[in-house]
């Protein structure tokens, strides 16, 4: 499409090359290259003598920034966290005069669709990339080390122990705070509607309901853990089902707000008003929250404000400097809304 | 930033030369240029002959697309609009092997922002843009014809008389479905919170109610009809109004969705249910009116193929064909849910 100049001056030198020669693995010389600090400093040296006799040039370091395009990669734009993180991106790198090529790796397309997004991506010559991400594709993660392109993960969903600079928000945290919230207005029997199973998130907002139950002197009862997938079909469902009960919770803690306005649509088929009958608690703090009927109690996540500091983070990185921590939380902070009624 | 090889190629000749050497207004010039109909073919004509004599290369129409880039801009991306919008253009351009550049003009800066943005566009060469836009800057419009990009406004507000191809959806007829509905129900006081006042989408809806009313043989009653801007707080307080009324509504059509929602506050702090003691319809259908309790009966609005309509279009016009209209507008479709009853 272009007569790239960009694209000759890339190095020859693989990542692969500079590790055999170092005596590392490929993972660790990707470590030295994003600016990780958990490389012992000796092997760093090592590396980075080698990075320069190879002649291997760290895009951005060198030079000042080729193309101003950085890349803000989505699984799919479907997510509801999407346009709170394109708002926040976009706005931290519009002030340095970059822009944002959005892009849906569109996952139902398969390992295809992912490659010829990526041919796209090496024709263009990114200066960097900012990947969203739920569940880390590895093939595409090994990709975009060997475009040798600086990467960051904005990671909502709190993947660990990924080798690139990943930016998260204090799950646990914000969990605690929601069951203390319910805890404080005197509920005693408080259901909790779990996020998608597997991922770091959900078992963070799990363990955050159990130790908020915990400091409070309150057992854990299993049974008022219901399954969820964080959307809004499984919270109705789950809802239902901890609203059928005899015994049934005075609150329910949905570990999403999508899934907590599906409890309140379970709780208003079985006649039962918010927070008159039952007090929710959402997670994510998404607009509509603040639009529900009664509007949301919720755990803010800071979606915007993710994406900002992703983006500050890359221009450094593009800039050659280092990073210092591999992964960034962001704190939660509990929103105290309409929904939530304090008990006698 | 870049060896600019594309900005080298542009034309030096400009468009108002050709207008005054061809005796034509400039606008005129660009309606050829960007292919509209409403140009008598002899002035057409003679408009292509001057630009091929002058050698005014009209960008795409001669080679393929040198950047792979296409732009995407709203004023702002706290829109509710914005990410099925880029869900559409994303998906159709993609598979044209193009790549989509997301800004927001961030209003709120003024003319410098929008320069400022206009350098960087100019710098990296795109190769067409979509605007998204409630109010027309006349600034950046004039700015991105002197660009010579080729432009489609992709336009849910329905601002008419562009001069360039625009996008819409059926706002009138929506309107007129979403009264049917109701008095099909045996609605007979209908109260209406309006959009933004001055855009033409609200003074099509507006009609739209007004039509359907009279086709059913119902006065229009301006006493019904209250102000709103698209918000949740602008329909949250017409809801107020309209619910303190002694001859109270017995249903509410609102002009978005995020009003419907806040009528649907209103009522609540009321103490009244929906659908039982009032009827709503909201207009968008956005995500949350399905998670809304009860899920929101709405007028869908089909902003994600409004998005992949525009890219495909817009990639008619890089490749220098016409099209077949100056304005399209998708049809909008009533989509019943829970928040509508039937009278007796």
């Amino acid at each position: 499409m272009q007569d790239n100049a960009q694209g000759n001056a890339r190095p020859a030198v693989t990542i692969s090359a500079v590790a055999s020669a170092a005596g590392v693995s490929v993972p660790t010389v990707s470590r030295v290259l994003n600016g990780r600090s958990d490389v012992a400093p000796a092997t760093r040296e090592r590396v980075e003598a080698l990075l320069r006799e190879y002649g291997y040039r760290r895009r951005g370091a060198v030079a000042p920034a080729p193309s101003g395009l950085v890349d803000l990669v989505f699984n799919d734009l479907d997510s509801p966290w999407a346009v709170e993180i394109i708002r926040g991106v976009e706005e931290a790198l519009n002030g340095e005069g970059l822009s944002v090529v959005v892009s849906a790796i569109h996952r139902r397309g398969g390992t295809d669709s992912t490659r010829k997004w990526l041919d796209t991506l090496g024709d263009r010559a990114s200066d960097g990339a900012i990947l969203v991400t739920t569940d880390l594709d590895s093939f595409l993660h090994a990709e975009l080390q060997r475009l040798n392109l600086p990467v960051i993960v904005i990671d909502p969903a709190g993947v660990p122990d990924l080798e690139v600079p990943t930016i998260g928000a204090t799950n646990w945290t914000g969990a605690v705070a929601a069951t203390e919230h319910l805890v404080e207005q005197n509920h005693r029997r408080i259901g909790f509607v779990a996020g998608r199973p597997g991922l770091w998130c959900s078992r963070a907002r799990l363990d955050g309901y159990r130790a908020g139950l915990d400091a409070a002197g309150l057992a854990f009862d299993p049974s008022l853990v219901v399954p969820g997938d964080f959307d809004y079909a499984s919270g109705f469902a789950a809802g239902v089902e901890l609203l059928a009960r005899e015994d049934r919770p005075s609150a329910i803690f949905a570990a999403s707000d999508q899934m907590a306005l599906g409890v309140y649509e379970a709780a208003r088929q079985q006649g039962l008003r918010i927070p008159d009958d039952l007090s929710v608690i959402g997670f994510d703090d998404l607009p509509e929250a603040s639009w529900a009927s009664p509007p949301l109690t919720t755990v803010r996540q800071p979606l915007s404000e993710m994406g900002m500091l992703a983006a500050r983070t890359l221009v450094r990185l593009m800039r050659g400097e280092p990073v210092e921590s591999p992964r960034i939380e962001l704190s939660t902070k509990l929103i105290p809304r309409a929904s939530v009624r304090a008990l006698a």
